[in-house]
């Protein structure tokens, strides 16, 4: 699977992807991941990539002619299954939807920065806007890292144990059971005694229980 | 301000923090990051941190001690108003959470990493848990680092322009209306008449009208 982004500060996509998890997704050659720096494609002075907004207003818009530059260079050598816009009034991004996008070959992530985006370039150009989460970034790059990360690991033999990604919080529409490993006994704080008993018929009807339990208080609207 | 942020993945932490918005909020003073590695406060043999989860199971589980050592220690010389653990079955993070945390002087940020942390250090020293949305990501990290970034644009003097948060999705429950620049005709599509109209009641009204009609089509739960 192949994941390019475009932005304008491709310096803080540096750590999310050169280490951990996702760097072994690389190394496997089971993902690429792409960083393209929208300053490259401008033709204006000083390598603009923005301008005052029309109207008046605080914030800098992205103009749109330096993205199509981009996109259209780029869709020479590629064909995007998605052109996603990483942006706080797009589709709300849950597990469902990264599962569906761990199926795909090819994916391009642009991030907004400043004020936003030209509209006209979301009119045109961009196929699906996602965002994280009802709350505002100072830009689309850690929602691009976060969008890149939770797809990769779904990826088959990205995670050690395939199985894990199975029995994560979303995939079942239930939160995750709590989990403890050693010490047996910290200060005076034990493990539940279930977990201890080697009974795994028992044990998997506790975690079943404690999702369920879980579930219900914390997140009662997934079990609707 | 202050943002404490323990990870086993300092490296993750690199980009996000070191460029753009975040890094002139602590080029002014105005923010200080500071990311603790855990590994240096764990006592077992070759830095391990994490062991298998009792009861058997899919992946690795962060061992309480390392943390307690590492927090009883930072806690040595500051006091925080939250030691906040994300997780996929924590509170939904949104802007009211982060206008509300923006106001705060010193968080301290647990990000788990493998299959999870010990249910025992959840029970007895976080004091708030987060999720940064319905999906799984392979660590703590980014999420911790769409906190940082989500809670320190907001602090006042961060952004140039202070009025450009009061505007941004979210604040009034409404989500923005689009934006335009230059170049004024792109190809033959051209930029609303009323953004060059230099009449800025009408302007105004017609922001609010296309944010209340963005906000009905896309997000109607917004206006409940």
């Amino acid at each position: 699977m192949r994941i390019d982004i475009i932005t304008v500060v491709p310096e803080l996509l540096n750590g999310p992807f050169s280490h951990s998890i996702m760097k072994r997704a690389q190394d496997k050659g089971l993902l690429s991941v792409n960083i393209i720096n929208l300053r490259e494609y401008t033709t204006y002075p000083r390598a603009q990539v923005d301008d005052y907004p029309f109207g008046g207003g605080a914030g800098m818009v992205m103009m749109i002619d330096p993205l199509v530059n981009a996109i259209e260079s780029l869709q020479k050598s590629n064909t995007y299954d998605d052109i996603i816009f990483l942006t706080p009034d797009g589709e709300t991004y849950n597990q469902k939807m990264a599962n569906a996008l761990s199926l795909k070959n090819n994916l391009l992530l642009i991030c907004g920065h400043y004020k936003g985006i030209d509209q006209r370039f979301r009119d045109h150009f961009v196929t699906k806007e996602i965002s994280i989460g009802d709350y505002v970034l100072s830009g689309g790059e850690l929602a691009a890292a976060v969008l890149t990360d939770s797809i990769g690991r779904l990826i088959p033999g990205v995670l050690n144990d395939e199985s894990s990604a199975l029995s994560d919080s979303f995939q079942d529409n239930l939160l995750a059971p709590p989990v403890y490993t050693r010490p047996e006994i910290y200060r005076d704080w034990k493990v539940p005694e279930v977990l201890l008993s080697g009974n795994h018929k028992l044990i998997d009807e506790w975690r079943t229980n404690q999702s369920l339990e879980r579930t219900k208080i914390r997140r009662p609207d997934l079990l609707d």
